[in-house]
């Protein structure tokens, strides 16, 4: 597979870049080709704008999707966008790696969504979900954090995890319509020892030579909904 | 009241951008007091990294939140930073005012919360949820999206908005201590009429001329829990 990791973690010599670097490894050794987008290292510019256009469809008023929908087709988005759009066009599998801030990705991981999640090419009109830009892809998270698992769940402290995760795996991924692979999570990171971190990156190299087998996660299909899009009936 | 509106728009002849001048105007006009953030206004960097300390408790090490520690005490957080996180400590009533990207927040604003919510002031050690750093303080979200209402619920295309808003409301704001109220939410915008979005700016004024009587959302209270964060059993 072509496997490219967006990673975004501020320090070096991070437990989530050593993620980042062990999957790289582990990925090549699996036979895998693999690109890297480490979005600290490029200096990505994670903010929305109408700088992200060389040309405009209405230069009197900024729809932001409806200016990348334009420029999409009229090859005017800036080469830092059209970049990375090409890296996910490339792509069998996305991972996105990241250290979770607030329950959800650093701004600049989001800002790289923002503006190279292309509305005309990973979305627009009827092709979301299962019929979405990036169908026959798959897509993956690989994510640190401090709270330890105990304290996510329907009951616990900080609820589940997936519902957490449901603006990025599917208001998101599942949303452009990428497959999207059970995450790989790195519990009470900052806390624990040398060896249980050690531990985790084994568990990952496990995880990662297992992708065949990994069943997607479960998420809407057009085809249960009207064109209004108000449920189906099931059965 | 102190109210500070956190503004998110890169357009600013948008119908967000309306919102936030309506209530601005709607709120002053009930009596209260008003500071505005308009994030792209003010080119804010929405990137956390070490540039954010002007002094470091580990100079060889980046650990964010341990930073933000530090530089809070140490008084030598970037000035961009301690502006914002002085204009939450004025505020009564914080709201967040922005166009829905991907489901949740578009990344500038992603990153104000980054870097603005600052461990040691935000929250810390036990301090979180019901006794966060910001208990005394409400919160509340006002957000544009295409979508039309009924794509949104527990049996929708795109689940229920709530769960879409738990990194938001839960993860984040109840969190560090805010109440939350319920948001304000203007569906379909860019397919609407001029004359139903007039109707939503005097439904948004409805809104905020009846905050003191809207029912804060709940969130988990630290008394739930034991001493390592497992849920106490109920009554």
């Amino acid at each position: 597979m072509n496997i490219l990791i967006v990673h975004a973690h501020p320090e070096p010599q991070s437990f989530t870049t050593a993620l980042k670097d062990h999957s790289i490894q582990a990925l090549k050794d699996l036979g895998h080709h693999v690109e890297v987008s480490d979005l600290y290292e490029m200096d990505f510019n994670p903010v929305a704008s109408k700088a992200d256009f060389h040309s405009r469809g209405n230069p009197e008023y900024l729809n932001y999707a409806l200016e990348q929908r334009h420029s999409s087709k009229a090859h005017t988005l800036t080469e830092d966008i059209q970049v990375e759009v090409e890296k996910v066009q490339r792509a069998d599998l996305l991972i996105l790696n990241f250290p979770m801030y607030w329950t959800s990705m650093p701004a600049i991981l989001k800002g790289w969504i923002d503006r190279v999640f292309v509305s005309g090419i990973f979305y627009g009109g009827k092709r979301f979900y299962n019929h979405g830009g990036m169908v026959g892809k798959k897509a993956m998270l690989s994510f640190t954090l401090g709270g330890r698992e105990h304290m996510f769940g329907d009951h616990a402290i900080h609820g589940s995890i997936e519902d957490l995760l449901l603006p990025i795996q599917r208001g998101t991924l599942a949303y452009a319509g990428f497959e999207v692979l059970p995450p790989f999570v790195a519990y009470h990171v900052p806390y624990i020892s040398n060896e249980a971190r050690q531990q985790m990156l084994v568990d990952y190299q496990q995880h990662l030579s297992n992708l065949e087998n990994l069943k997607a996660l479960e998420f809407p299909k057009l085809e249960q909904f009207d064109d209004k899009l108000y449920p189906l009936p099931k059965g």
